[in-house]
């Protein structure tokens, strides 16, 4: 895992919030340098350029999350507790990085590539790879149908959530979620429910 | 449904094409009637502003939608085939809108709003609608679960093959589809079986 002392933290989360305010390409060095209260050598010193920032800003984001699948993975629990400990897992992390996963989604969209995207596909790998020991788990215990692509369960955990987000507008209207909150508490609680429930079919189900 | 004229269509399929390469601010009426081969004055007879023509894009590309889903609720089917039938038209009308869905999906992510959605959302509305009635007749036959929230489950169908689309680039890598045609036929062969699988299971298991 990338460690970052207190002064590059707090680079990383005045550049991912002026990024997700101005776009990539709106946000200058010289406004982050300005907005964190440091000057524009530290950043080039700690990061080099814009860009190696906005690598840094990913690794910093998703480092975290292999320790927590392989605690998830070590836990003495049931292969559908640890499923559901997974789905937990993912939602909380896209809820919090929403800003991050905001400038992603945009920089995987657009045909410009900004960034050099391999190390955080490494780690995204790896990540995979745990969350494909805790099915073969449930497998093996004859719990889970072996008949599932496993590689496509987080698609359809992150994609579910992140879909409904940028659908706002529209759950918004048509759910009658007009508030922070009672959007908010919507993803926690029906919208999260609906994901685990669905991913508990598509493993116990047999075809 | 709204009926557009041969030259009205040129326009709009022109318009969609530069959007999706440029953006929608990267985009002028100027560009659009030059690669049309039509000039400025019959575009703003047409459609008016630029942001008009958006909202005639987005109403040209979803209006047939809810004539198909008529079609299919009212087809001579087993509730679990047409359920089958709706995956298939989801999937096959973004892979056909591509380019829209990235110039809406980009919309929708921007706080800056361009564009009115308003009569956008009203057709999606009516669309989730049928599809609702399709869904509450396999409950009624006793072959679905009532447990299930109906609302969110064209989230789970789009959100899947979305998020799988805009990972392109980790799916290519870590799966080895490194080409257009294999890439397309995973999307239209394994990941659309794993959608049908996954809402079936969620539809036919009882929690």
């Amino acid at each position: 895992m990338t460690e970052f002392n207190d002064k590059q933290t707090d680079i990383l989360q005045t550049a991912e919030k002026l990024f997700a305010e101005e776009g990539f390409d709106g946000t200058s060095i010289r406004s982050i340098a300005k907005e964190a209260g440091v000057n524009i050598a530290m950043i080039s010193y700690y990061f080099g350029s814009k860009e190696k920032l906005l690598e840094a800003l990913i690794m910093y984001r998703t480092s975290g999350m292999k320790m927590q699948l392989e605690t998830i993975f070590k836990e003495d629990l049931s292969p559908l507790e640890k499923v559901n400990r997974l789905v937990d897992l993912y939602i909380s992390r896209i809820n919090k990085n929403k800003c991050m996963y905001q400038i992603m989604h945009f920089e995987l969209s657009t045909k410009k590539r900004i960034m050099n995207m391999e190390s955080f596909m490494e780690v995204k790998k790896q990540n995979s790879e745990i969350f494909k020991k805790i099915i073969e788990e449930g497998q093996e215990q004859g719990i889970f149908t072996k008949n599932v692509n496993i590689a496509l369960i987080p698609t359809t955990i992150l994609g579910t959530l992140v879909h409904f987000r940028s659908n706002r507008l529209y759950y918004e209207k048509t759910m009658q979620l007009d508030t922070e909150e009672t959007f908010e508490s919507y993803v926690t609680n029906e919208l999260t429910q609906h994901i685990k429930q669905t991913i508990k079919a598509l493993l116990l189900h047999e075809n």
